[in-house]
């Protein structure tokens, strides 16, 4: 039996729950729980924001924790071995984009909590490609949202193959956003963040962020013009998006991560006068994971997380939806 | 003197106008114009449809001819070469993207009609740089449409650095289009056309698409989905550009060289899920020019177009707003 926190419907409060998961998969493993981070999606999954939730739910997707059992077919890992997991607990393995090394595209990966049980639970199971080990350097109690606020934010830079000698800026600094600032300023880019709250904008200069700039001052934004290689968006929030690509150089580039709900209404004339272009990502690859704990342990990033025990889990929900965590909630059994 | 054709305000007929040019610049040279190729873009400015034509305008940029003078400073040119000037005529050579070979993007780019008098003349002036010679094996009477027409199709298949292996989609059949069927067949992709027009679906087959699906149906462009690498679009309508994000495949990228006017109004789900992007790009630079006409002679790739004596003009600006123009007019002296 797996021992586990679930909402039985819209809204609802979280609950013990003890479910079977029946037997292990060949190609599974199944992982003590130690630390689950909380994100906003596990928010937008328990409200149903997208339509696809089901109940029983039992949110966490930024686990971490260590390999307790392993289907018949695992190779790779082994018992007691310390693995992350994120979004995505499986993946088809067959079709281009698995073959390609771009499991995180499969069109039949698997939501960890998407049809399944997450980490906010004693045990959580997980195709074994899709948990991937910590590397020496990472401190097992915050890295959980590296496996979901971190590759979202990380995945972008190895894309697009980002120069060092870019100028970078980071839109919204939250759980994604303030990891965005450590890895870019560790790229070794030029970093600025755009945020509209004064508190934040000190601590993003603390965090790595070269320069700061008020992101709801449409003459502040119209001074950056022409300015940055990148911008990341990590809000979900509708924006001026016009005026962030008249920030972007020639060549720029407006990269979405945040699951904005109304559609960009984008000139057409910013983007073909600048080359200038618009994209988005989902989290990244089992692949881009393991490069960004190696490079998240070679430059000490960690997130800057507020611990609370899985038992006290609805208080950790609250928190988040208050929209005061700084940076990110992690849950330790 | 200059004997040209102008119009003396928004949409009226050219008349004969003869100005003087003034001294000749130490950069820039004269050329004696052979063909000149109509634009869409032509008739946008003789519509001030953009808000900044000046009137008497010379529209004309899509110019082959000969070099007749030199400016004292000009070493690479010698009076007799025959070039083409597209839709710049000028660069500052100082900015950051004029000294990185990306003079399109500079911010002082001269329009060859943009302030300055076109190729609707016997004679036209530009700096040397922007005139780039004509290789052996391209047909000076049609290469004019190259100038502007072709590199700005020919240009997004070298920004992107398009992979042969690519599935290429082109919306819209016209002066643009029909060149980048040529190019992207040439270039070893898998090449479709989109088209509402049922006599351009055969000729966009003949000229090199391997498939045409009819771009106003929606159940034919459902059926695409997730097929295409790279999508650009030619037209300046409103499309349903949501559906034509959906025919990318995971990282795919819909380019847009179309002007169209209304914003686009993008869902950001289908960029983030499938790791997509939308960008856009004007011409392209002089280095790009020349490497496209080095493709377009080993490749035998010429604009398919009809003729009209330059004296004809007028008739010729009818036949293009009339839709009829297959593919593209080029006035000949």
């Amino acid at each position: 039996m797996i021992n586990a926190y679930a909402a039985h419907e819209r809204g609802a409060k979280l609950e013990p729950f003890a479910f079977d998961p029946g037997p292990l998969g060949p190609r599974d493993v199944e992982i003590d729980v130690e630390h689950c981070g909380i994100c906003h999606s596990d928010l937008s999954m328990l409200d149903n924001e997208w339509g696809f939730t089901t109940y029983p739910l039992v949110p966490g997707h930024e686990v971490v924790g260590t390999v307790a059992k392993l289907g018949s077919a695992v190779t790779h890992l082994q018992a007691g071995d310390r693995v992350g997991v994120g979004w995505q607990a499986g993946y088809c393995h067959l079709c281009r984009s698995c073959l390609s090394g771009d499991h995180h595209l499969c069109a039949k990966a698997a939501g960890t909590i998407v049809g399944r049980h997450g980490g906010f639970a004693d045990k959580v199971r997980a195709d074994a490609i899709s948990a991937v080990k910590l590397p020496d350097g990472v401190d097992p109690a915050s890295a959980g949202p590296l496996f979901c606020g971190g590759i979202t934010v990380f995945s972008p830079l190895l894309q697009h193959n980002l120069s060092p000698t870019a100028r970078a800026g980071v839109v919204g600094i939250g759980g994604l956003g303030h990891l965005a600032l450590m890895f870019l300023r560790a790229w070794g880019c030029e970093v600025t963040a755009f945020t509209s709250n004064d508190a934040k904008r000190d601590e993003a200069l603390r965090m790595g962020a070269h320069r700061a700039v008020n992101s709801r001052d449409p003459a502040a934004l119209a001074a950056e013009a022409g300015r940055f290689d990148l911008i990341i968006s990590t809000v979900n929030a509708t924006l001026d998006w016009n005026a962030y690509i008249g920030a972007l150089a020639p060549k720029g580039r407006l990269h979405i991560v945040g699951a904005a709900l109304e559609p960009l209404a984008l000139g057409v004339f910013g983007l073909i006068s600048g080359e200038r272009a618009v994209s988005g990502s989902p989290v990244g690859s089992p692949a881009a994971i393991a490069t960004m704990l190696d490079f998240a342990a070679r430059h000490r990033i960690k997130p800057v997380i507020e611990t609370f025990p899985m038992a006290h889990v609805n208080d950790a929900i609250a928190h988040l939806r208050s929209g005061k965590a700084r940076y990110r909630v992690v849950l330790s059994r």
